[in-house]
């Protein structure tokens, strides 16, 4: 079910009998010269759309803009601070438990939001208020992701580009692939992000030039499909697990 | 134009001709029996994106949650607390000057965010930074709305409805006009907000038993498509009256 | 009962009987040629004072200094940034509730304060702290100053003049309401503080020279007497009204 | 001058010709059975506005509320928290450069608010924003204090006393002198208030059981002149020292 | 050199020649029933000493607690919530630059502080402020902790084990180790903190009943000292490598 | 017991038998051409260790870098910025409580850091979480300070030297004690801070030329072993009076 589509007294019976909520986040920034801005925030909302029709559960309008000051450099890169970031979040979770959720999945495509969502949930689940874990598709399929591409990207690479193409194949450039990946870096070896055990590398303007990795050409819709229906399905199993759950058992152990 | 939907590169002419984004900003909150929760948001894109549309100026993502703690005891209503939503709008804002956006409209129709965006783009106009500046579409047709409504609302009320019925018409529950009416608070005045010249209410549930004020049975979707069109003009020539100043003008005075 | 002239033990009775105070607000900032820039904090004072006395409530010093940014261009204007008044006055309030005051009316006589008090309110009784509610004296007697004035101002106007020179009349430039009239603008709408629905101005310096609005010759201290009598009388139900009612009807409703 | 009686054109020559303003704050607490609440800002206020008068600086509207939780549990102690009590003073402060004020004397009348003020001028002198300094009246004056009292206070002891009688005789209760005496502590000594050198108490209430300190017997007004007298030569002297200075001079020395 | 052992004018000569500083940071937290608390930092302040007098860079002294709030079940762990860690570690570094450093290496020996430095240090970048970069000693030398132990943990395994053995022999309970593998959990894999690709796991309690995992009789201190020196060589050529960098080649690149 | 050195199950009995524990706090900052600028975290933790030692006390690790933002104009001055400080001392603090523990003694060796300590404290105890104070070794033992030396110092003076050649001789430059005295200011007095009753001075750079006071030739390793000695009792009654007391008689008083 989605909330946004509603009204106020059809959502009763959903919150007397459940207690998870989908919040889907991503990003608006550059995704290579071949996908649109919005490339993540279009998955995480895909994902959790589909999964909340297939499962009944409520799943929340999307969070559109994350943390993304990494991708500034390159045009149209949009982002809040970490810390504005982390408190819109919390906030908007801390208050969904008013109604009686105590349990949420943050269903998130971009890896930028991963610490901060971390934090905003070990934050809640140590107040007792709620459970809130963040889940990354490729994440759930990593064995599947390797079998399909050889060099995955990760950020605007063949695996994200599979998924638009599958999701809104209009949004693509199906003509700049071969742009994509000549212009930037074959794998995250390759972009040298590290120097004798430090991570050196900020931006990813430090390193690629066109903001991307990986063999973009490799990607096609029928991948993004395949995936989408292998990651959805894993979400939906996480779904059900979490719904399982005593909350109880969802807060953290007792001192030893 | 729309930003979520462009790759990086195609952004580089916008942002090297122009230095206006538009930004639309809702609410996800209870509207009554008849209408969706995403009512607010839903309003603003649509405005947002047919004036981008219309005159290319740059259009961003939606902000979907906003500042409706005061609508929270209706089920499903999220909302940020103030300090959060202001953070997270002024950081947004702020970044996007790093592209060489020097002017924004904050198109808005959440009566609740308006204090906040105030603040908001005071605080950058006062830092210099940019000259943000927030539009609610009724607030442009006054008379419009006064003629088409005996009792407009203002929340979930007919102009509302109207609106809705005519951008997203399956999303109306076009049989429980009456009831919402029925079941709530014919005008503002009707509500009692006030008490010896001091608002004394801060919640919607202090005054409505629905939530929602006027008369949703004087509401149609031709009616709502009146107001769009009638407001979407006054959004492009608000627009286009921004990017002829000068950004000094736009700025604070001297000091007398 | 003004809080500042007793000793602690004199106190005692009052909190053991009573669990309302009256905070009084306003601000420093220009008002014009021929108004002082108290004349904020010296209105609210004189109606916290004089109802106190009336009534027996308890009446607290004054916070002399608020939100008048918008009025820094010219000379003198003291004020501090949003964030610091809520905290300060938020933080004030809570204190108080450490003595058994519930219920608080913030006697406040400047705008710019107004959406600061109400959302200071709005926390504090989200939190079951305490019913916190501004009171603005012209807003509880609208009728009359329409009566009065043609055109009442609002800042620096003949409304305000009256006021301080019913109540300090050594303050006011009485020489100078007719170079306050020329120099100013006539009434908010000759100020154009709109354009296509939005407000585009932040500060009186955008569209005032001299800082104020209406017609100052228009005000003398009988109507400022009237005015101080009507309003101190509505100011004295509000205060009764809010001591009659029962601490949990203050607080918010449940969840429907 | 002071700022709060001054229309805005009146200032115009001050802000032209002198850079430095005094800026009166106290607290309203407990003075124990025979001082009002509001000595601390009385007295504060009282030798802001002398010594705005004798010189010609600036004085502005006095901070009634500080930092005074540790007299808490005494009835009608307001109190503002530390960080609150910092951000209002450092604003207030800052948007007074705006005029052209680059140094401010905080006269102080309350010890509780000392460190705050020295951290907060800390902070805007090494912004070089401003070079803002607290002044106690008593540490001006100490030899005179001891000479004339016995055993001086601190809180609420004679030589506070002396000055209400002097400057509110009105609002000291004489008939309670002795009480004051009998059911409070001689000294800090007496008070107890270290243990093996650490300061083991934090609230006035830990070791007197009426909230003072000393021998108020020992106060008249005659007292309360003298060093109402001698203070106010001192602060006279401090204004004009301070005005001497070149702003360079009064910035933090560069790194050696 | 070490900053805490120098007199003042003692350093100047440094800070003339040199910008780069090490600061070493750990934390205080359960590392098993066989290593002591202190870990974490004693591993961190022993590479940073060591790779200071080999090199001659500044080294300052150990920040001592960090973000172990995931570790607090068991006895005696210490920590700060991420906010504070940040700010205090922020702080202290963007301190350092008033001396002339304008780079970084925070020597880290605690997985917990990462992603709050690498925070810290995008920020300082972002601003022009400083390069901060952290350093993990076992990031250095993958391969070679991979070859000498089959389970290498990571929390309280053997390849911390035997940094201590070497480090600090007296604080490692040699007669534990057995029982510290038997009571925790083979490798990260075993401790299952994914499902469905989500981390369900917050607490180390969630996953071990004694805290660590790995195989810790793997560990001996001649491997701690291969591992020191290897690893401390890897430093000793990042600090190198830092110092010949041009300060604006390690600022941000300019926006495309 | 010394919390760094103990693995996590031999911490066990302490927190089930005891609540107190001890936590040395410093600065790294100058102390004058002679002594190191690890000088205050030196003798905080030398104090918190031995006392810990000889009554079974907890000590937990230092924190070694404090308020010291007025001694930055000295090469290798290290400090955090106030709010960073009490923010990082108070997330400390209240995480310990977790383990039982509501007393905590601060052995603080830095003046410039006891506001902090004692806001943090007053907070802590406000909120009813801990009882914590700060102990300045100096401060227990004033008679004895006052009879070793002529001029104590302050800062870097005879008696924190006396300590250092005590406690690390080899970190003293025992050939530059005169070279410190001259160079210096022979006591508070003379470096002149106040004026008029106002502290004019801010930073130690405003009044010394090499950062110390005091007649730096009179201190021997004798005198610091005698302070210490002696300092060393004081703190071991404090920690045994605290360890007496009930934990209700260390929270505030009730309200009068």
């Amino acid at each position: 079910m989605y909330l946004g589509n509603e009204a106020w007294p059809d959502l009763e019976t959903y919150f007397e009998e459940e207690s998870l909520a989908i919040v889907p986040l991503g990003s608006t920034e550059q995704h290579g010269p071949h996908l649109p801005e919005a490339t993540d925030h279009l998955i995480a909302e895909a994902f959790a759309r589909e999964v909340a029709d297939r499962t009944g559960y409520l799943c929340t309008p999307t969070v559109n803009v994350g943390v993304s000051g990494h991708h500034r450099q390159f045009h149209g890169t949009m982002w809040v601070e970490p810390p504005a970031f982390r408190e819109y979040v919390a906030s908007l979770t801390r208050n969904l438990t008013y109604h009686g959720i105590d349990r949420v999945v943050y269903v998130n495509a971009h890896g930028g939001n991963v610490p901060h969502l971390r934090e905003v949930g070990a934050r809640l689940r140590q107040d007792e208020v709620a459970y809130a874990i963040e889940w990354m598709w490729n994440e759930s399929i990593p064995d599947l992701v390797d079998e399909l591409f050889d060099q995955n990207g990760p950020h605007g690479g063949p695996k994200e580009t599979a998924m638009i193409q599958y999701l809104h194949p209009e949004l693509v450039h199906d003509d700049r692939l071969a742009t994509a990946r000549d212009g930037g870096v074959p794998s995250v070896e390759d972009a040298g992000t590290q120097k004798f055990g430090s991570r050196t590398f900020y931006d990813a303007a430090d390193n690629t030039d066109n903001g991307v990795l990986g063999d973009q050409t490799d990607a096609t819709a029928e991948k993004g499909e395949e995936l989408f229906e292998a990651a959805s399905e894993q979400l939906v199993r996480l779904c059900e697990w979490l719904d399982e759950q005593r909350f109880a058992d969802l807060m953290p152990n007792e001192h030893v």
